[in-house]
């Protein structure tokens, strides 16, 4: 998506050898007009998978989540974080490690909104080591549920989460791929639709 | 809104003599279509108040923020929680206590993205007790923006939040008032308008 690279190019701050900031537009300040544009772009990539819902995790994936949820007509579905296991028989629970905090959290969503009627479709804001994604596919699991695609915000391709979902046969698609980071510069991979 | 107030009626779950549970459309699952009218409805208004900014708390004031900032066409800045005071040059905080969960947080916004240039409307999932508007004053004062108004989503006007807002005069606009809960079911405030 190439309003998005060029915003990244623009307002990203990249921070030491795999950090990429974007609090300006998506992570703490969010430009609806941006998000509008990333659902439709997820829309047309995913609009012939039967998806009848969508998940994320709080906080940053709600945004593009409502949207592309907009464009879809369905529900959307955000996990919640917890920093310690809550075990209750109302929810699927799973571990997500987070490489850049150093930490675990929990994630949780109520059993009541996932079952094995739905086609899932996971947006989130970044991918990086699959850490999110990988919690989320065990929650669809758990639940008997379909996971139909992945859309993903902003791809960190060096980093092992591609690969990891490439292998699994998921269909993904993200709307920016970073390549490398050159001399504090972002390096992206070549659109290739 | 009377679609918001039918919604309440079929999907919402009084708990206690307080606390209402909509988790099936706004605080866990979201119903994208509900929040674009919800955000319409803000814009409606609000169009004539010179908003250039949104001001929200993670994570349920999200989505109906990021709403209503794409039919301002402005960005939505949405303040970060944390158990405990991050003290930073960088950032303004201020200190909200939750009487649901009994509990205290402190509430950030990055420096750079609040600016005396401002006139920032509110917009939160619930009004109760008022602190997270509060919260969100004190950083909006510290910044020497403008508060321009308020819009929450479901307001329980039998807390003290209302009558607060009411008495500092900022003009403040609920999409559902909910007068009390009795025998379990929700009673509103007649619209006004």
């Amino acid at each position: 998506m190439k309003e998005l690279e060029e915003r990244i190019k623009k307002d990203g701050r990249v921070i030491g050898k795999d950090v990429l900031k974007v609090d300006s537009f998506l992570n703490h300040q969010v430009d609806p007009m941006l998000m509008e544009k990333m659902g439709e772009e997820f829309y047309k990539r995913f609009k012939d998978s039967g998806i009848n819902k969508i998940l994320t995790v709080e906080s940053s994936g709600i945004a593009p989540a409502v949207m592309t949820g907009l464009k879809f007509g369905v529900p959307v579905v955000f996990a919640r974080k917890h920093k310690s296991v809550t075990l209750s028989d109302d929810l699927y629970t799973s571990e997500v490690y987070s490489f850049t905090k150093k930490t675990s959290n929990h994630i949780s969503i109520a059993k009541k909104y996932l079952s094995s009627d739905d086609k899932v479709l996971i947006i989130d804001d970044f991918l990086a080591n699959g850490q999110a994604v990988n919690g989320l596919n065990t929650i669809i699991d758990d639940a008997g549920a379909t996971l139909a695609g992945i859309g993903i915000v902003i791809e960190k391709s060096f980093q092992k989460g591609r690969q990891m979902i490439d292998k699994a046969g998921t269909p993904i698609y993200s709307l920016a791929r970073i390549k490398a980071f050159e001399n504090g510069q972002v390096v992206f991979e070549p659109e290739n639709d």
